[in-house]
């Protein structure tokens, strides 16, 4: 036998998190995960999962039945999205201004797509005239697919703009949301938006691990219709709605994440709670106050003002400030999580994420308030 | 704006959970699961990750490398074996002798691969006088795939006396332990299995959600010499091993899910703690403890003896017994859940389930009872 190590119990320190997510977690939803787990296909369970899936419908915004949580990390809800609709030889237009589209890039690819990219410099939202070209030389194109927010450079796109063109082209239009979702106006029904995912631990302030996704019903009608099997037996939506939608006659697919989904049915009350329209103003306002605060200390912003988001602000490390030394000292001396530049901007820049639970008066005041000192 | 729906908070019953999974979990990973959450590259959560590493070894018996949790189901975790080793063309001889078995051959089928099934009824356990022939007659294969312990019938195949097949016939093994790990013996580098997923939902009696998975070096070769790329960008092991493997300069592959590899290190140091020995000894004592009190009801077990899995009891329904209305009694009555029978034995069969935590003589006690009440 391999003799068993001894490990101690792990006591994770109480960090604040304004980097790029994870972000704070509700404690309400730190205690809802915790209770005791029950069968994924105990009656009672069944009845929370319904009501999981009109939550979600209502943080997106949207009336489409086929509305629930990918049992794993938005990676996953990203793959789910283009390996459900793309067929071997489908033509999708990817915008990529940040890591995240070029991920969509490789995901098309994977899944045997032919990928048309358009591309705005990181840091600018995605150009509507140059998707509107590209929809144009490519006719053949059956998706356009863009990221709402891009996490890795703090940009806000016009998703509502985006998602027109692509219907006046025929095309259905795949977006990432996953640090949009609860931090700025998302309606994914009013701007026609087909397929959309996102991630629980962003703006929501749900423990990581799950992602919400959605599918207008033409979407679905482009799933039902594939001529290929879906490459992926576990991300393969016809197989999971079996079970998300079953009623009382749910037919098992995979063991559902029970108590993660708790979690994540009592970060949506939350939202719901609140209000929408009250959480996209908070983050706005919490924006405001970080940035006038940062303007006092010099710093700079990588994103023009009106595609700045305010749930992930990407900042230039000031001049002659040495970046993993001074994002280590803000972990060990004031337990605040911010996080680095990463892609193009690793080492150039950090992201200071105020999102859902994270965006609060107190947060921006510790952020400012150290900042400043390790400055001195 | 779509009205926000008006939910009450979902506080969940006290199960007992006899069924195929989830299993009762242990209320210290529940307690660890709902401990702050902190940054997926945090250098504090860095060093839990190495120790899940040593404690996944420990549980699997293994010096393997490649061994980890994938971020999601053990349906994950099995395809996360498929689609890194197989390569389109490439031909797989997979074992059926219940419902994962066939599912492994699905998954074949969607990486391209090509699948020959070995069949034995369901019940038994896989026959390795037939996966001989099936090697002999297909000197091309290049895997075996099989499943140690049928979660759908109660079955425990020869892992060791298989692998050794697949050895001899210069075939990579492919096993899945979505059931055995933790509950009979399993030894991943004495009996050469190269590639092995489980689920943390069964016989560690940790959330649903989380997959460990190990590759042997050959295995991790086959997959470092594909010469196409693997169709699944989230669960691509080259990609996920720069995030599990890589120090202190692990590079950001997906976020992991934080608080639920608090649970999966919390109910691994309980497996540590007890000794895996000492595990495998009390789910057979337990076994043996039902098995005598159901034969005293005169319900039989669908397996023969020597086959027959400590922590999954399948049972034969007693004539005259509604199915359906006997398990919401056992759960509206007495809180407790067995589970349905599954494809080719459902409404004939029920699975009793002694994993983990839950393999306790307080929770065959309670089964026996209220079998009998029932009954009467």
């Amino acid at each position: 036998m391999i003799p068993a190590p001894m490990i101690a119990a792990f006591n994770p320190p109480r960090r604040t998190l304004l980097g790029p997510g994870p972000s704070d977690v509700y404690p309400q939803v730190l205690a809802a995960q915790s209770k005791p787990t029950v069968g994924h296909l105990d009656p009672l369970f069944v009845a929370m999962m319904d009501e999981l899936k009109q939550l979600l419908q209502y943080a997106f915004q949207t009336k489409n039945e086929m509305t629930l949580a990918i049992s794993a990390p938005g990676s996953a809800g990203m793959e789910a999205c283009f390996v459900n609709l793309v067929e071997p030889g489908e033509k999708v237009i990817v915008c990529r201004n940040g890591v995240f589209g070029e991920r969509m890039r490789q995901n098309v690819e994977r899944c045997g797509g032919i990928a048309v990219t358009v591309d705005n410099a990181w840091g600018e939202p995605v150009d509507p005239e140059a998707v509107a070209q590209a929809l144009t030389q490519h006719p053949d194109a059956r998706f356009l697919a863009f990221v709402h927010a891009e996490t890795s450079t703090g940009a806000l796109s016009d998703a509502k703009t985006l998602c027109a063109l692509a219907k006046q082209h025929n095309c259905l239009s795949i977006v990432d949301a996953v640090t949009s979702l609860g931090g700025v106006e998302l309606r994914v029904d009013d701007w026609g938006i087909d397929a959309i995912y996102s991630g629980s631990q962003k703006c929501l302030s749900c423990v990581p691990g799950l992602s919400p996704v959605s599918f207008s019903p033409a979407a679905v009608a482009k799933i039902t219709q594939r001529k290929t099997p879906v490459q992926s037996w576990f991300l393969d939506q016809s197989l999971v709605m079996s079970y998300w939608s079953g009623g009382a006659k749910r037919a098992y697919h995979h063991t559902a994440p029970v108590n993660a989904l708790y979690a994540l049915h009592e970060a949506l009350r939350i939202v719901a709670a609140e209000g929408l329209e009250q959480a996209w103003a908070r983050h706005q306002a919490m924006h405001q106050e970080l940035r006038a605060g940062l303007e006092q200390l010099d710093i700079q912003f990588v994103v023009a003002e009106p595609y700045r988001l305010p749930q992930l602000n990407a900042i230039y490390i000031p001049a002659g400030v040495d970046d993993a030394m001074t994002r280590s000292s803000l972990l060990q001396q004031f337990n605040l999580e911010i996080g680095a530049g990463l892609g193009a901007l690793a080492g150039k820049a950090w992201r200071i994420g105020l999102m859902g639970y994270g965006a609060r008066r107190e947060n921006i005041a510790l952020c400012l308030q150290a900042l400043q000192q390790l400055q001195r």
